[in-house]
């Protein structure tokens, strides 16, 4: 009999199985979490991370209605997109003959077969992309500001106003003290203290900094290896699905560019779980050897060392993104890269769920296999409980990392799916219950812990905020087709009535098939084509800047710098004034804090009062009548506080 | 006889002769000021004024070398300037005709005769510019970060680590009180208090906000004013000294540009004179009537109503440079603004303390005017005292105020004028000894207050040196002609040997005098000239797309918006780096504050082991074994602090 069906056991009423009744099922999702109770039994440090948690997913409702209004408009004006119809149309997609994507193997094709592929790239990129960048940027804000006031409204209720983080968690870890042979003096507590030599503490500094410059230059190794294998297998789909006719129907869809990207997001996502297995083991030895000797709960070497890598990590879906934007699809490079935050995302999320719920489970089934075997009154309930598995200093910190990155995904790169958000929000509502469910069953009670905030993971929200601006001004600039498409509508359209017709010819470059040099030709010309387009804005082969970008390219790129200066100004100060208006502490948990300031000074003057008015009435005069005075007075400083 | 003679008696040796002696005169310069003394005789408050303004004057000893140095490489390389050998060149400036700079009034000139000024321009729009820039906005997050620091540590000295603003200084205005005709329980105190009513607030600030509004437009018309003067000026100086051949030897320097941006910037100084005047007083009005009844000495209402206002009173610069863009010379934009940043800025200065250390003078001088009728010994000492003038409330409040002007000067318009920090440097020295002399002789002994920052001016500093770096960006990228320098330097020049010879002729468009319209059409052209050159870059009369903007005028355009992301960002992740890296309280103070935190817990702790002792030896044994553990506990916890 295991841990969580004894908890299930009515008859036996415990704050655990309280907590399993009414927060650990799943069935509860839609009430509020028993947030006091959790502070009880599993201390503050646990509650904070929870009350952030049902925070966070709350104003993810928010955030994915939106996201799902934006994804709706583009569904329904998909019909209305000049682009993706002059694509469609044989006799304007169908007559453009587009340059091959690969030296010599790949195939001259015609525009009209990107057709649905063009379809389904409006529903990410169109106007609502760009509302819903300016949206999220300012939504961050709110986010991050009103934790701030709930935290302190937590702060007051769970009676941690006073309460300094530092005070508690600074321990010397026991192997550290071992190995420090030398002694020195603590300049605050005036003892001696085991301390290791200038030196040694270098030479472990440089073997520390050594790793992780291996472990940096090992992903971006990993970065250049999926680039690569994206021009090796874009090629080899090119020419299978040439070969393989049968496929035809289906290939409207399935574009050698959507199969590339799809399996090389995979590989992607299967690259960043090995490297995650394998760093964790190194940042475990980093810290163990590392010079930090003072365990500190809240922030130890190995997490100081986890957080780079992390932002090299969400960091590089951008940099494969920007490894293929020559070849990406004629309807704009915005869909090359939601797919591929799709599958990454959606992987990470249903891998993480499946990690978490189902290694604890099959470990304690593992360590319980002996309750199998003894009868139940032989496999005492302290035995059981010990078997459970252990909930350390790091089982919090990981919970958070996985919320945070998943923070970064859906703040950082928005513009490119703006259902992300609804994405997380059904991740997050199950992963309440599946973090309740592992707390309550299989894992031992942790050592309660005090926390006033969830403390330097504020930081690194704050700064994604700060940065996903940017990142999305550039989206939006770089990969989105908004920008050259409004320069055309404004600049460049010569068809009054439908200014956006001819947009497609416009956007696509001339090559002569005769300047290829021999080398790069394609195998194959059965058509004998004389010109074929590309996705560029330079001078057709008869001109005689031949090759060279027109006006129109230096008029585009102005167009989009400008964008993105307009665009980070704009939310920034918009963020900064957001930030400023909304108070950090809420008004009436203010009054409270002062008030019972207040309160604890009257009764101190009350008391120091009545003892000199004893000493008054015991004949001690002089010196005192002159401290009553300086009490009097000190009372009507603090009643205006 | 005056208080400062009584001052300067060595028979009457008070802490006031000495800050006299050692503080007040302008020949201590060099030496450090007596803080700790300034401290106890002036309080915390002022005293953290001049800590600050001390460390100020230190760190822009940096500032002002490296901007001397920067303006000596623009004075040294002015004969290798290109550009205005080129204009100084009678074959190639002579040769160029330009078209007049207003309508009808105004003549053709040769480039040539903006000689001088274009080699005066080269000295500060230069390589230099930009690295002065980018050096200045990490010259601005040391300054703040250094300054957290000294402040830390002097809040350790002085005593101040517990003590917190608020408590001390929120009085309710008598004023305020009269006026309120209702009550309401104060939340904290819960005792009943005056209360405004929140229909008459409303009123109120209705009023306030149109007041400010109505102030804010009156800048906003006299920016335009001010523009319009310089179109009208221009075109009367240009007239003007077309008849007066007799200012021949001289023209070269005094350009109709130079002459309109002197006298232009003079009459922008006095304006901004004129409102600051009017200013204040409607500031102080609105106090009076204001919503708030708090006294707050940090922040009162007429403070808060200023700092937007200086705001754009600092900006007026900026705007009016850009209303004179088209107008400029041909050596570039920047030498107007230069020009005008200062005068305004030196004028300010002078004027500054002048005001500072005259009026005070001149007050006292009158209110002591029976001193010179009655003899010595009938006109008190009290007396005396007592006739010179209050250093109130707002007096600290006008001298950081200039300061932070100043600041304003020298960090957001510093690409324009690099030897900016060497004029405020020299300001500051003199503004020291100016203010200590002001507070030693010319004013009663304020009430002493304390403060443990410079407050809201820190706030107001971190969004200014925010602010520097968007505006020297846009400063190096519009106003100085860096950029198509570049541009043509590595994408158009097609001299080899002499990369930037032709950019001149490069860099000025053709038009062909008979498009004139006929009203706007020049009264005069003696020499029947066809074409002349004017500062754009568009296609010429003969070219199909006739005067619309050429493809260089695009690619220069993305590279002044490139550069203005790209210095943004660079400069924005450095500071934040450098801000990072540096920690706020220096490690020697932290410690510090820990170890008497740390005693003073010790203290505690055998205080209550000593009682509990008594307690166990008298045989009261069975709680108090379970405390004196407890109490064993927290010291154990403590010690690890």
């Amino acid at each position: 009999c295991q841990y969580w069906k004894k908890a299930s056991d009515p008859n036996c009423d415990s704050e655990r199985y309280t907590l399993y009744m009414e927060w650990a099922r799943f069935l509860r999702f839609y009430k509020e979490q028993p947030l006091d109770l959790i502070r009880k039994y599993y201390g503050e440090k646990i509650g904070i991370y929870f009350a952030w948690l049902g925070f966070y997913t709350e104003m993810l409702f928010l955030a994915a209605v939106v996201g799902l209004i934006c994804f709706l408009y583009g569904l329904f004006t998909v019909d209305e997109n000049m682009s993706s119809k002059e694509i469609c149309d044989p006799a304007i997609g169908g007559e453009i003959i587009m340059c091959p994507l690969c030296d010599r193997d790949c195939e001259y094709w015609r525009l009209n077969t990107t057709c649905v592929s063009s379809r389904y790239s409006h529903m990410f990129d169109n106007v609502a992309t760009l509302f819903f960048a300016i949206f999220m940027g300012i939504w961050v804000t709110l986010f991050l500001e009103f934790w701030k006031r709930q935290q302190a409204r937590l702060k007051y209720e769970w009676d941690l106003v006073d309460f300094e983080e530092e005070q508690l968690q600074l321990q010397l870890r026991p192997e550290y003290e071992a190995k420090c042979t030398q002694k020195k003096r603590n300049p605050v507590t005036q003892e001696t203290e085991p301390y290791l030599p200038l030196t040694s503490q270098a030479v472990r500094f440089c073997i520390s900094g050594a790793t992780v410059l291996f472990w940096v230059s090992l992903i971006i190794a990993s970065m250049i290896a999926v680039i690569v294998y994206r021009l090796a297998v874009y090629a080899a789909f090119a020419s299978l699905m040439e070969n393989t006719q049968t496929l035809e129907p289906i290939s409207g869809l399935l574009t050698p560019q959507l199969a590339t990207s799809v399996t090389a997001s995979c590989l992607n996502f299967v690259i960043i779980m090995i490297l995650n297995f394998f760093y964790e083991r190194i940042a475990i030895w980093i810290t163990d050897m590392g010079k930090q000797g003072y365990l500190l709960e809240g922030k130890t070497c190995k997490e100081s060392l986890k957080i780079p890598l992390n932002t090299i990590k969400v960091f590089r879906a951008v940099v494969l993104n920007s490894g293929t934007v020559g070849a990406c699809d004629p309807a704009g490079c915005l869909i090359e890269m939601t797919t591929q935050l799709t599958i990454v995302m959606a992987g990470k999320q249903i891998w993480g769920n499946i990690q978490e719920a189902i290694v604890p489970w099959i470990c304690n089934w593992w360590g319980h296999r002996k309750a199998r075997n003894n009868p139940e009154n032989l496999y005492s309930r302290w035995e059981q409980d010990h078997d459970l598995q252990t909930f350390g200093a790091l089982g919090l910190f990981y919970e958070y990392l996985e919320m945070v990155i998943q923070f970064g995904f859906i703040t950082l790169f928005v513009a490119s799916f703006p259902l992300a958000p609804l994405l997380a929000l059904m991740n997050n509502i199950l992963e309440i219950r599946v973090d309740s469910w592992k707390l309550t069953t299989q894992y031992r009670r942790p050592v309660a812990a005090k926390a006033h905030s969830i403390g330097v993971w504020q930081e690194i929200l704050n700064g994604m905020a700060i940065l996903s601006v940017v990142t999305n001004a550039f989206i939006v600039a770089f990969t989105s087709d908004m920008i050259p498409r409004l320069v055309y509508y404004y600049a460049y359209s010569e068809n009054e009535d439908s200014p956006m017709s001819g947009y497609i010819n416009n956007s696509l470059s001339v090559f002569q098939i005769s300047d290829f040099p021999e080398r790069n030709e394609p195998n194959k010309n059965p058509e004998n084509f004389v010109i074929c387009r590309y996705r560029d804005y330079r001078y057709p082969p008869d001109h005689e800047r031949k090759y060279l970008h027109t006006m129109q390219f230096w008029h585009i790129l102005a167009a989009k710098l400008a964008f993105i200066i307009i665009m980070e100004h704009v939310v920034f100060i918009v963020k900064f004034f957001v930030a400023w208006m909304i108070p950090d502490v809420p008004a009436d948990v203010k009054a409270k804090i002062k008030c019972e300031k207040y309160l604890t000074q009257k009764i101190l003057h009350e008391y120091e009062l009545e003892k000199l008015k004893e000493r008054l009435c015991q004949g001690d005069n002089g010196a005192t009548e002159k401290e009553f005075i300086a009490t009097e007075g000190r009372m009507e400083l603090s009643r205006a506080m």
